[in-house]
């Protein structure tokens, strides 16, 4: 292969992510990891559990020898990111982010990305509703895809290094264009997410009505939902707002399908109900047989063995 | 205790419920188990993996020893098989069900039960994305609640015998009213589910446009949507039938919330988003806090350990 190989990686911003990919390269054995946040404390964190090989203090340190720079910041400040960091790159270097949105992220970038270094954005599809340096563990991209978007321009042998990075953390890679990652994480990501916030949100509403009872009697289908709308709340905010058309345009069906429903149950139309939740059911079946989840009752009860 | 023991219960019904109850009190130790299906396979299925003491081929023979009587079959189902049963009740006997909703449960079963026999509707808050004879286990109650709904003119010690047995299944046990408990229902459990249902069939519909993207990439929060989405199809539309007035008020709060949230994004309203994110996320808290769930991070993944 002549694949340039990835010597050092640098990631700037320190949170689940980027400590998850630390761990993972170190599993994986290879490579050396640079580290900067801007936070001093999440710095002083990333040092004291020894998260990578140098945590530096600055952007230009943790990026002046590396081959990849990995921005993991949320989706609203990787410009501003990338105006920091661009100007130290090293000439070769592969610039790459583990941002949700991929459209906004490409905008945002782009001006700044130097001659001779190949900007290609990716997005592994993993995460939990932790965050911080300390929420990061080896084995969360294991098996997970991560979806690469090559940008005009940018030589296949830095996308072949970056689909390599990947693979050697566990991940599955693909490749995709912008706009078509963006409405595919649209109906699979984002806006079950903003759903989610808004049954806990309306819950939390009743909840002052009746003490503490919503927590207190909260069923499975509840409770996957809180665990999901505990995410990080300024990595979501710059989600929808970055990608406000997909989730817009989704949204608009959602409701829409909704709103049929609950025409259904007003009018106590039990064959429209039980065919449509037939028709999810097998739905689930199809995720299962496609490897992205595990056929063990689970419901929300994470997953311990129980027989 | 002046309890009146509860020697022999019987399951009408032999689903994922009926059959976590026959293996959770053949774990307690001390009841023999009678059952009845009205599927003759069903039936054949209990007898070969051991279900009950004895399966039985009709309901009057399930019944005629119990002490307590489990109606363990769809809302919908409720009256008929109340009907079905009631004639062959031992008097003294108590007769309960696991029904997801209790008003209309209560106004199904109340015409049929003999003088002599209390009538106490229950709620075990538990199960699986799973059905059937075979997905039953002996933990699927242990540190839930078992929400009690007693009826005008129970007498109290029929009430404590009844909350002993769900104890000894290890659930905790609540008494509520009817009216109040299908309310919490609709907000942690109803509404979820409709909601999880739609937004898997939206993604259904966009699936057939771009092959089995969604699928492949389903992100966590889809999947823990779709986990839900495949329950029992009959026995969430009986639910939605019969506890229409409470889903659909907090349907309503729910699309009022979802606009404003739907709103802030096509506006580009950060704030309002974050602070409602930041919101939701304390809620997920105060569930762990109150013993219904783990911190450990799980997101669609199985729960399996990952460190």
């Amino acid at each position: 292969m002549s694949l340039r190989p990835v010597g050092t990686v640098a990631l700037i911003g320190l949170g689940l992510i980027a400590s998850s990919i630390a761990w993972s390269a170190k599993r994986a054995g290879q490579t050396r990891i640079t580290g900067y946040d801007i936070s001093p404390e999440v710095r002083e964190t990333a040092r004291r559990i020894g998260l990578c090989d140098q945590v530096c203090d600055t952007p230009a340190d943790a990026v002046a020898e590396a081959d990849l720079v990995i921005l993991c910041v949320p989706v609203g400040a990787m410009g501003r990111v990338a105006e920091a960091v661009c100007p130290y790159l090293k000439p070769g270097a592969i610039l790459s982010d583990v941002g949700s949105v991929k459209g906004s992220v490409i905008e945002a970038v782009t001006p700044f990305v130097p001659a001779g270094v190949d900007f290609i954005p990716a997005h592994p599809l993993a995460g939990t509703e932790h965050s911080g340096p300390e929420a990061g563990f080896a084995g969360l991209f294991d098996n997970r895809w991560c979806l690469i978007v090559p940008t005009q321009g940018t030589r296949p042998e830095s996308t072949a290094a970056l689909r390599a990075f990947w693979e050697s953390l566990g991940a599955n890679v693909d490749e995709m264009d912008a706009q078509h990652h963006d409405l595919v994480l649209a109906v699979t990501s984002h806006t079950p997410h903003l759903i989610a916030y808004t049954m806990v949100g309306v819950a939390d509403d009743l909840r002052r009505v009746t003490d503490s009872e919503v927590i207190k009697y909260s069923a499975a289908g509840f409770r996957d939902f809180t665990r999901i709308a505990a995410s990080d709340p300024t990595m979501w905010r710059d989600v929808f707002l970055s990608n406000k058309e997909a989730t817009l345009e989704i949204l608009g069906r959602f409701t829409e399908e909704l709103f049929a429903l609950q025409r259904a149950i007003r009018q106590g139309d039990g064959e429209h109900l039980h065919a449509y939740f037939t028709r999810t059911r097998a739905i689930r079946r199809g995720i299962i047989e496609a490897g992205q989840d595990t056929d063990a009752p689970d419901f929300g009860r994470g997953g311990a063995a129980r027989k």
